[in-house]
């Protein structure tokens, strides 16, 4: 395909909750949707809902070679193999894409994998729920978010449009580009970072009862720390390096924090505090421009 | 006063964030509130609002005399103040009640420079704002949030309980009892540790356009990172044992799980989310129980 028209067919492999919440959004806005997945329970649902015309618990011709864009909603492993497998199935001139949290160990293998007359444009929809499956989708969480394309050299400017074109029919507020290597510093620090540091909250003190006490900083910061132990392995596993940076930076700001408070600075506490909240500010989430 | 009942009246010293959700919550339940603070602009504004029946800006026997329970919604220092300044002035039997957030340094502080006819019972209502200031105040955020009362061997039995049915009244979910040294251990990890973590987020990576491109955990981990600085390193310096406590426990267990990345342990990584996702459960919001 060379651009993502309101004709555009689109077949998702992977109906779990990022698949789903694609299948919302676009079926929502007239899309003509199908997929692929493995349990015949997450089609029905997806077929009562609405949010896919068809689909198929089967790799087939018929259902790959319908589609004029495929998104890729599964395990970054899972998602390397059915390449492997399957990419015979694809029409001439498919463009396929996907909704993988790290870029740089995945984006070259699978264009180094993938056949000439199919292009894979990588992109990251920059939004989730902690809960896995297709009963937890929502496209509402697409709004006022952040999808992120990490093109390379081998990409076309007809497909990195395309992938611009599909973050703004899923609602998304911001469309960026980055490189896979720009993209994964930045989520080294932006999401794997929180999610070690929330999982470590969950983990270094066990003593009974605390659920009794707790406030709401406490349940924003480990929110997250409920998370789906699988993926994110294989995510961290993936952007080693870069998280490792991101933790041994995190560190060692936490330890001079603590020095001011072990030698009593409050001035040089409340300095932080100040920067903080400055910095903050620019974090706020923005508004959908209309 | 004996017993917290629908005629008692109750004056607020400091008519902030938390002041003026106090004084929210107690007068649309139809009690009386009157207050004492800082700017008359603020008291114009409650005023205004119908949240209180009078204010001053000075400390008068008129207006402290009046009240029935006193409750105290000061920084610390200036609360420890106020008490030597301007004791004289209650009547006598008069209950007052704090809502600071560390207590063992405050608690006995108190209770020791205190007339012996007036009663010091201590409370921490958890729920608040990241914002100051009584244009920010809001009596919605005790719904499902905890209120602990901290009574010492000095506190009557009356005031323990008319301290409890004050959290009642407000709305909060659960009323909770805990001597001042156990409160602060658990603050030290449920708040203070998240404050100091939110805080070293913001100041660990100044990456330009970082904001671009971010999701909503990194927002949720560092919404308290806004934060009142001239506060917060007060709390933190009054609490400073028990923080470094728990900070030192959380870096180690943070080391712990960096090493399991660095060493490429997927199944080790995975045991430890899997741990966090059991455990924090626990911590979901309570349903007010009707």
């Amino acid at each position: 395909m060379k651009s993502f028209t309101k004709d555009t067919k689109i077949l998702i492999i992977g109906l779990g909750v990022m698949g789903g919440s694609y299948a919302r959004a676009l079926s929502g806005r007239g899309y003509r949707v199908r997929c692929i997945t493995k349990e015949q329970k997450d089609i029905d649902y997806a077929k009562n809902l609405g949010i896919i015309e068809e689909g198929s618990t089967c790799v087939t011709e018929e259902t790959v070679a319908w589609a004029d864009l495929v998104v890729f909603a599964l395990y970054p492993h899972v998602f390397i193999e059915w390449i492997q497998e399957h990419q015979s199935l694809f029409r001439p001139n498919t463009l396929i894409t996907d909704v993988t949290g790290v870029k740089s160990q995945i984006v070259d293998r699978v264009q180094a994998l993938l056949r000439q007359d199919v292009e894979f444009i990588a992109a990251h929809p920059m939004a989730g729920r902690e809960s896995s499956g297709v009963e937890y989708s929502d496209d509402s969480v697409f709004e006022g978010a952040n999808f992120i394309v990490t093109p390379t050299p081998k990409n076309t400017p007809d497909a990195i449009e395309a992938a611009k074109e599909l973050g703004r029919v899923l609602g998304f507020a911001r469309i960026s580009q980055l490189t896979p290597e720009e993209h994964d510093e930045m989520i080294a620090f932006l999401s794997q970072l929180t999610h070690c540091i929330a999982v470590t909250l969950m983990t270094c003190n066990e003593t009974p009862m605390m659920e009794n006490y707790t406030g709401d900083s406490f349940r924003d910061l480990t929110r997250i720390a409920k998370i789906n132990d699988v993926m994110w392995a294989e995510l961290f596993l993936l952007n080693r390096e870069a998280l490792l940076a991101q933790m041994d930076a995190f560190s060692a700001e936490f330890d001079r924090f603590r020095r001011l408070l072990e030698e009593g600075d409050g001035e040089g506490m409340r300095q932080v505090m100040r920067k903080a909240t400055a910095r903050r500010t620019l974090f706020d989430k923005q508004k959908k421009k209309k």
